[in-house]
């Protein structure tokens, strides 16, 4: 009897996981999908993360896909997209390899950027551009905040210059090779788990 | 008068790497190339790394792509492919951005995967298997020795059995998503970069 009345409360639960995927096809304004998808993240209990990725800029499914798997694994706690209509496209869900369906997913066009920035910003998240400028701290000494917010940059133009003066700190990779620049889902990833790493070890220190 | 010499040094330089390039395509022993592309790094300069990437169980070209540009980009010493030829496959070339032409590369053959990591144990090499077992090391916690070779495994398998018995040291990355595991290029870039990192700190500490 108990353990029907478990499978009982987790179907009611799967249920109202499946409801919570669906708003992203409603035409609701995109800044407010983020506290339902945040509600279900938080019932899943999967995540207390507190780390946004945005990859609005981002052109390639690949790269949103790739990002979107890596992102969840990692119990980011939103993967912000330019438009949610890309993680239709078969490139994307050839890589994300369906993480799209439990990662809250957010859409934020690049022209609302400057304005999206801004509200994480005063709900006290540092806003964090992954780009080389000559300002950037190096990725080997940048300490992250609990609430961090990762831009990161166009395949092609990287994070343009209106946005730059929006952002709290820049942080960069450190490079020794000869070609260009890491792979953008490859420079994400290595932010997303240095930010990971970071939190675990603070979580051990405080046990 | 100095800058016309200067530049013949370089184009000196030049056809050197050019003509280093192409013993891949020789059918010489694949266990002496690393030798020549050793060599090629330490003329170049660019890398004093002590890190030997092997790829060899990996199948996908853009995997092997996308490997070879972030080996490439953190100055590994050689990145180790199953066969040579995959690097000329058009998804390779997309994914590598030509960074096999500056990355050492090393032919090495799954069915000579044993001998070949049991030569490099013989150089003083840690073989370091990236692969979740029950007593795989959490990547928060390994410290990596100078000379580390990862080995990475298959996209669908792993690493084989037989092959696990001759690594010193298995590595795990501490995943907390619901799908089930990251690509294999991702991983093998967070332990590329978590090397790089550790190196950099050792660096500075030692200044």
């Amino acid at each position: 009897l108990g353990s029907n009345s478990a499978e009982t409360d987790s179907q009611t639960e799967w249920t109202d996981v499946q409801k919570k995927i669906i708003p992203w096809k409603n035409s609701a304004p995109s800044l407010d999908l983020e506290m339902v998808f945040q509600d279900r993240a938080a019932k899943l209990g999967k995540s207390n993360s507190r780390l946004i990725v945005v990859a609005s800029l981002i052109d390639k499914p690949t790269n949103l896909g790739g990002l979107c798997r890596t992102s969840e694994i990692f119990g980011a706690s939103a993967l912000v997209v330019g438009n949610l209509h890309s993680i239709q496209d078969k490139q994307f869900q050839h890589l994300s390899v369906s993480a799209e369906q439990w990662l809250p997913l957010v859409e934020v066009k690049p022209s609302q950027l400057v304005d999206y920035v801004q509200q994480k910003k005063m709900e006290g998240y540092t806003i964090i551009g992954v780009e080389q400028t000559a300002k950037s701290f190096d990725l080997t000494e940048y300490c992250f905040p609990e609430k961090s917010l990762l831009l990161l940059g166009n395949e092609h133009e990287g994070i343009p210059a209106n946005l730059i003066h929006h952002l709290d700190v820049c942080v960069e990779i450190p490079q020794q090779g000869i070609i260009r620049s890491l792979n953008v889902h490859v420079s994400g990833a290595l932010l997303i788990w240095e930010y990971t790493r970071q939190q675990v070890i603070k979580q051990k220190q405080q046990k």
